[in-house]
This record gives C-alpha cells, sequence and structure tokens, in this order.
C-alpha cells in the first residue's frame, strides 16, 4: 500500500486554482499514481446542501458565525465522506480549498478570529491537518480582474465583497503561511499558468519523497 | 423599558412543551406583558433552510459532527436574527429548545463530548445563556409512545434513533441540571398538561421577580 499525501490548494479566486489542480491530477495520474482530486462540498449530497444555503446570494443577512458553522460542518462531512476514507486506503487527496480559507475569510476577513475558527474546525475534522498545502498568492484586483473577465463562472455572494475584505484575505494567508511555514508554501500566482504548475509539481514532488 | 428574560423549554419529545408553550404565552399575553415566543429555526429563513438539511430523514450518513455543527449554525442565525433584538428591546423570550438541546443529544447522545459542544455553540451564542431553563423531564417510553399516538406529527430522523439514546438523553438533561442548578428547574412532565402548565407559571413568576 502506497503512502496516503493530502495535498490542499487556497488563495483567492481568479488564481487559477481549479485549472492548476486539473493538469496536476492528469500528472499525477499519467504516472499512475491513485488520487482523488476534490473540492467542498466534495460531491457529498449532505455537504453539497449545505454549500448552497451558504452561497446563496439572497442571503445578505447571514450572521458571520452562521456561515463559519456552516463551513466547517461542510467540511467535516466532505471529510468523513471522501478524505478520510481515500487517506486511510493510501491514496492522494489533492482538495481545493480546506480549513486554511475558513482561517482568513471567517476569522481574518470577517473579524472572527484565526484561533476561535481554527477551534470550530479541529471539532470538525479532528487534528487532521493537510501535509502540505499550496498557497497560490495573487494581488486581489489581479483575481477579481480574470473572475469578471470569465463570464462562463456565475458571480457568486463572496466575490461582491468590498476590495478591503479581499486584501485583509490576502494578508492572512500570508500570515498564515508564516505561522506554518512547514505545511505551507507560497506560489506566486501572477506568473503563466504552466509556469505555476511547473512550481507546484516540483513542490509536491519534494513533499511525496520525505 | 422592561427588563428582558431569555427562558428556554427542555426535554424530549412528547413531553408536552410545545402545548405548555402556547399556554404560557396565553398566560403572558393576558397579562398584558409582550413576549416572543419562538423555537428552533424561528421562522428564520436561512435558519429554516439548514433545519431542513439536519431533519431530511434521507440524510442516515450524516456525520454526528456536522449534526452538531449545523444545530450551532442555526442557533447562531435564530438569536442573531431573532432572539438577540428582541432581548435588546426588553422582551421575555420563550423559545423552545436550545443549547441544551445539543449539550445532551450532541454532547452525549453522539459521544462528542458536552464540553466540545459546549464550545462551539459558545462560537455560535457568545456567553448568552438563557436566564432560565425548564426541563421537562419524562420517561423516554411515555415520550415516544405519546408521539406515535398523535400522527398528525411528522416522525422525523431523530424520532427512530434507539430508546437507548433516548435515555442517555435523558440522562444528560438530568446531569446538566445538577451542574446549571441555578439556571435549570426541573419539571415532571408525566402528569396532566394543566398541572404542569401551573408548575411552569409559578417558576417564570419566581424567575422574573428575581
Amino acid at each position: 500500500m502506497s503512502k496516503s499525501l493530502f495535498i490542499t490548494f487556497e488563495g483567492p479566486e481568479g488564481a487559477g486554482k481549479t485549472t492548476i489542480l486539473k493538469k496536476i491530477v492528469e500528472r499525477f495520474q499519467e504516472q499512475g499514481i491513485d488520487i482523488l482530486a476534490t473540492r467542498e462540498p466534495g460531491g457529498s449530497y449532505i455537504a453539497e446542501q449545505i454549500r448552497q444555503v451558504i452561497l446563496n446570494p439572497a442571503h445578505t443577512e447571514m450572521d458571520a458565525r452562521t456561515e463559519a458553522l456552516l463551513y466547517a460542518a461542510a467540511r467535516s462531512q466532505h471529510f468523513a465522506e471522501k478524505i478520510e476514507p481515500a487517506l486511510a486506503e493510501g491514496k492522494i487527496v489533492l482538495c481545493d480549498r480546506f480549513i486554511d480559507s475558513s482561517l482568513a475569510y471567517q476569522g481574518v476577513g470577517r473579524s472572527l478570529g484565526i484561533n476561535e475558527v481554527y477551534d470550530i474546525n479541529v471539532f470538525a475534522i479532528g487534528n487532521k491537518m493537510p501535509d502540505c498545502t499550496i498557497l497560490f498568492d495573487l494581488e486581489p484586483e489581479v483575481g477579481l480582474a480574470r473572475i469578471h473577465a470569465h463570464s462562463e463562472r456565475e458571480i457568486n455572494r463572496l466575490d461582491v465583497e468590498s476590495l478591503a475584505f479581499h486584501h485583509s484575505v490576502r494578508e492572512a494567508y500570508l500570515q498564515l503561511a508564516n505561522k506554518y511555514s512547514e505545511r505551507i508554501q507560497i506560489v506566486d500566482a501572477n506568473r503563466p499558468i504552466e509556469v505555476v504548475v511547473e512550481d507546484v509539481w516540483r513542490i509536491l514532488q519534494t513533499s511525496i519523497a520525505k
């Protein structure tokens, strides 16, 4: 049985996470490596329903604490149903967004406190933090411009938050990368996608070799 | 402005909470006292949607931690939207189920731990515990027999849990009443409803006079 590895991709919308994830998965598959690519809510029926409550643009009156608890709930279900079983089988799991998104967006962006949001997430997933996290760093202005240029992706409630919010989220991510420097690797996402993919692939190969 | 008071009703299904709540509200109204009677999710659109995810009988694969986080999320929203504003206006608020339900059902019934479930609920509502909680104590067998005799009330996912689960929940409630003896008053619910109402009314009058 091969060694499991839990990888997460983090960063703002528009950083290219989803595209890069597909290309990285292809590379693993070309090597014959069994990989589960997922994103919250990860195809879990229950978690998907929770996500619908969170992202409904009509829910402008949603309390910030409610939002943080809903993300933790969806994460708990996705983790228990999909991620944990795959890791137990020795698979590589690559998840688009995980706990650091909550720490950055809810803990700092919504001013709930990183430690407070961390605690409810520890309730959700126990001490099973990712083995390796790639932070796709990008100026918020660049990310938002990319989103608006791609009309096929619907604008959701989080996109319309103020630019100041997105700047505070970026700062939070960079703080987290400093705090968890063993786990989180920063990648400059403001470069051609193939260059970024090479960087990520190299980091993951190092992580697997450990 | 009158003094606000936050009252909660707790206990198993079939204890008569809903019926007694209506009668107590009528008595307050007869005295011209402004009272908000509510229950989770309390008519909050967002909290109602969360409740639908929780109570869907199809969700048998729901992780216990997900369930606890969803209850905390619905509570946070209901509290912020309905309860807190009413208390701020000096109203009496009477809520059918609140934090103690989570401590008993999720903390003990689901074996997640009372302290762990308490912590995520403190995240949800801060330190705003009820001023007075009535615990309608009843043998689980009696409560379940009452539910099944009333076909107009749909059987939900929680009703079909094993009797052992309901016994552990009852024990948990009694432990909580012991731990929070200043806040929680036990009322024997295995008596005619009018007798129980008199007991509750007397307790609440004492609480208001404090």
